[in-house]
């Protein structure tokens, strides 16, 4: 894989002075239609073998290209806050917005390649690292993001005479730290995995680019013309996706579906209510308070009908807790902030620290329910959402994060009656909108999207729970019942595997 | 000044449960009408004696209203990362937008109180925080906001029965740590301290609210009046400010101005350029890497006119240094995010960690310059910004945040020419609008804005430096000078420092 990397790739001064002129003027040029068209982020992600020239091509890209669209980021070790959350935060929150171009020296493949060689982990982990990031840059990718992967290589022989020559050279020699050297023992481990991470991940979508290092023009003539020929590729492409040819969902053939199976008569007797009700709170505020509870965080997602009691569950929710513990965030249309980033990025800037309880009220499977009815986004965009929010979930349940989610059903009629009542009384009348009335008349739609997202979205480890939700005492209990069993449950997991 | 809180205020059960309904509503009410209108973020600050009923009043608020609307806000051990910025930078990334409620639990008082009950630091360094405390308070009113300062007392007989009886209720134990119990002892310190602190803060547009902790009913109802009193107030004070009687700034009266003074002549040869531009580049990149930064970080501004060449003078301080080093920070109209925040709020994101260095292509001073000349503030706006800006730079100043400032200056003959040359080169054609030529025909104005801006805040922690940029070449180069003069200078003062 490395091969064509380490035969003596060179270009002579004279051409270097002819070229670079009209490639800084195309680059700059690019640059700016990108800012202009904000339809895609641009991440660079530098890689490779130590004095192999990553960090001068970062400083030539400044250079040449406009600087103040490029955001360099560097990821060494993990801040306190960074290890509080799960792995890939630190990724999404210096995330490069649309028209700009994010510089990632170090980054996810750097980690990944630093543990493995340093044996913190085996293969199969590396694997499933790899894997993460296949899905992450596919999902960047599909989003409208262009990922330039460079790896820059060096032979052994051709790193070690580098190194020794940036060591001598007092202007220099502060690059070298200890690690780098160390390095030098490692090459082969490093070259290795790195061989592995690249083959698995070199995709159309975002292919690897290797670049031999040793000469300074012909490395900075090569990234800077694959640089400049993605971004004309990129903003070039037709503004409209093209139609895609994804077919439609197939409807349930006998017209029943899994809202229809809900007994919706159930329901609790005032007294019942309030026994239960202070039962399973008090439960609540003393799992939040158990120790294990640092070892995790909690995320409940609430969904459901207009008018189906989000709001009072919620309530329910937070009164068990001490609010120091828990946040509440309420999901609109987006900002305009949030519209220059993949969708599921102001998610992500809200997932709970280790022992913080998070409460969405509305969330990412908006994508899946209003933008799919809505038609605010394509139907290969939702359709594609179901994989990506699993692989978001399935990230914040290997960090721990306990995800529990509801749909709260209620039927017509109920709707209409709790409709009519917040008209009627004062200060509910910021809950009834005319939107929300246009949306009742889409009642079918929203069912089948509420179905098809049950169907491929309630998995073994973020089950939705469908609540009945006519009586709003029994919708209630039964919401705090259920994150309370997943506490529960995830304690015991967790104990278990700390025995092992 | 707690003699008031210290008489065992108490409201039975009956008048309570007839009172509250009502209350409810009223807030929940005007809670809505708040984030309907946008206009104000609201801001409780939550302090006093322990055991008191300040976690009971936060929960308490937490179900009266729509907790969805509120974000309580705990300040405990500063991260690592907030451990490397400012000490106001953890406030100020947690400020609620506006429309919404942020309940600080914890706040800056909380952390004054602390250093100064423990001995840290003296009676001068609280005084200093108070004053700060003050200052960004009144930033915070003059820009909308609305904060409710809660002390809630018990006198020291009452605390001691609370803390005891707390200690022997099983439900409640949890709350008490060994801190809480220290603060027993130091009771009267505390009483003392925070008193001064009281006394110094109460004003007009902020007071300080001090509630007797001892009998719920009477704490919850006087602190939610005390809420929906201040809430209607806002909600019903006139969406337009009143005109201000601020005297407009006075001109010159010789109209003789500082920019007239310039020599515009100077200049530099192409080899002088070379050598000296070679120079201050190696040497800005020495003290970058110099171990004293990692006491400091750095921030460059960067004013002047359309064309002034900032872009330029940029790119060549940004290639004497690594890139993992510096952010630039593009500076253009506010998002819908950063429009919900105070102003200085899009700048305070941006500020850079110790050992870091930010470069500002435009700043804060938008607000004195491009929003006071196109009249997108008022004139109390701009006039006010004056001395919030001083304040910030002094809050960066004391935090080892170095700030060096420029205007670079042209005359009206070379905009001109410049103007022409980017509608001639195809490249360059980004960098002239529409906007240029119309801002050009306010020369005048933005003059006068300029001179102002520099009286008014060129500071000795923080002065401007205006740089004659007729010549590109002379502007860099004493760009470079400027800021390696302006390290030099803080690294000697910060080493007399320690060795006293």
């Amino acid at each position: 894989m490395f091969e064509s990397a380490e035969i003596g790739h060179a270009i002579d001064k004279e051409t270097y002075d002819r070229e670079v002129p009209a490639l800084r003027e195309a680059l700059l040029e690019a640059q700016y239609d990108l800012q202009h068209q904000k339809r895609s982020a641009v991440i660079v992600l530098i890689n490779g073998i130590e004095g192999a020239g990553k960090g001068e091509t970062v400083k030539l890209l400044n250079e040449w290209m406009d600087p103040r669209l490029i955001e360099v980021r560097t990821f060494d070790q993990q801040t306190d806050e960074e290890l509080a959350h799960p792995p890939a935060w630190r990724y999404w929150r210096q995330l490069p917005a649309k028209g700009r171009m994010g510089v990632f020296f170090g980054n996810w493949y750097s980690q990944m390649l630093q543990g493995r060689v340093h044996g913190v982990f085996k293969d199969a982990v590396l694997d499933q690292a790899i894997n993460g990031a296949e899905r992450l840059e596919k999902m960047l990718c599909d989003d409208g993001a262009v990922i330039f992967k460079f790896w820059f290589h060096l032979s052994k022989k051709q790193m070690k005479d580098r190194l020794k020559a940036l060591k001598d050279d007092p202007l220099h020699s502060w690059r070298i730290s200890p690690l780098d050297w160390q390095q030098s023992e490692t090459y082969d481990r490093f070259v290795r995995f790195g061989e592995r991470a690249i083959r698995r991940t070199s995709r159309d979508y975002a292919p690897w680019h290797i670049v031999e290092g040793v000469d300074p023009h012909y490395r900075s003539l090569t990234v800077g013309k694959i640089l400049l020929e993605g971004l004309q590729v990129a903003l070039n492409a037709p503004k409209t996706k093209p139609r895609s040819n994804v077919p439609p969902l197939p409807e349930n053939h006998d017209g029943l579906s899994l809202l229809d199976c809900l007994d919706m008569t159930l329901h609790l007797e005032k007294d019942d209510y309030q026994e239960q009700l202070i039962t399973e709170q008090a439960r609540l505020s003393g799992l939040m308070r158990d120790k294990r509870m640092r070892r995790h965080a909690l995320i409940t997602v609430f969904e459901g009908n207009d008018a189906a009691g989000k709001g009072g569950s919620i309530r329910r929710v937070a009164a068990a807790l001490d609010p120091r513990q828990y946040n509440i965030v309420p999901i609109a249309a987006p900002s305009e902030d949030e519209r220059a980033q993949p969708y599921l990025w102001r998610f992500w800037r809200h997932i709970p620290a280790r022992g913080k309880f998070t409460i969405f009220d509305r969330s990412w499977y908006g994508r899946v329910l209003v933008e799919r009815v809505e038609e605010f986004c394509t139907q290969a965009d939702w359709m594609r959402a179901y994989g990506e929010i699993n692989d978001f979930e399935e990230q914040l349940s290997a960090a721990g994060v306990i995800v529990v989610k509801f749909w709260l059903a209620i039927d017509k009629d109920t709707q209409l009656e709790r409709f009519q009542e917040r008209e009627e009384i004062p200060f509910k009348r910021f809950k009834i909108t005319e939107e929300d009335w246009r949306n009742r008349e889409k009642w079918d739609l929203y069912r089948n999207a509420v179905c098809d997202m049950v169907d491929r979205t309630s998995t073994e480890i973020s089950p939705w729970t469908l609540v009945e939700a006519n009586d709003k005492r029994w919708a209630r209990v039964k919401v705090l019942r259920t994150i309370n069993d997943a506490l529960e449950a995830a304690f015991k997991k967790s104990d278990k595997k700390r025995k092992k």
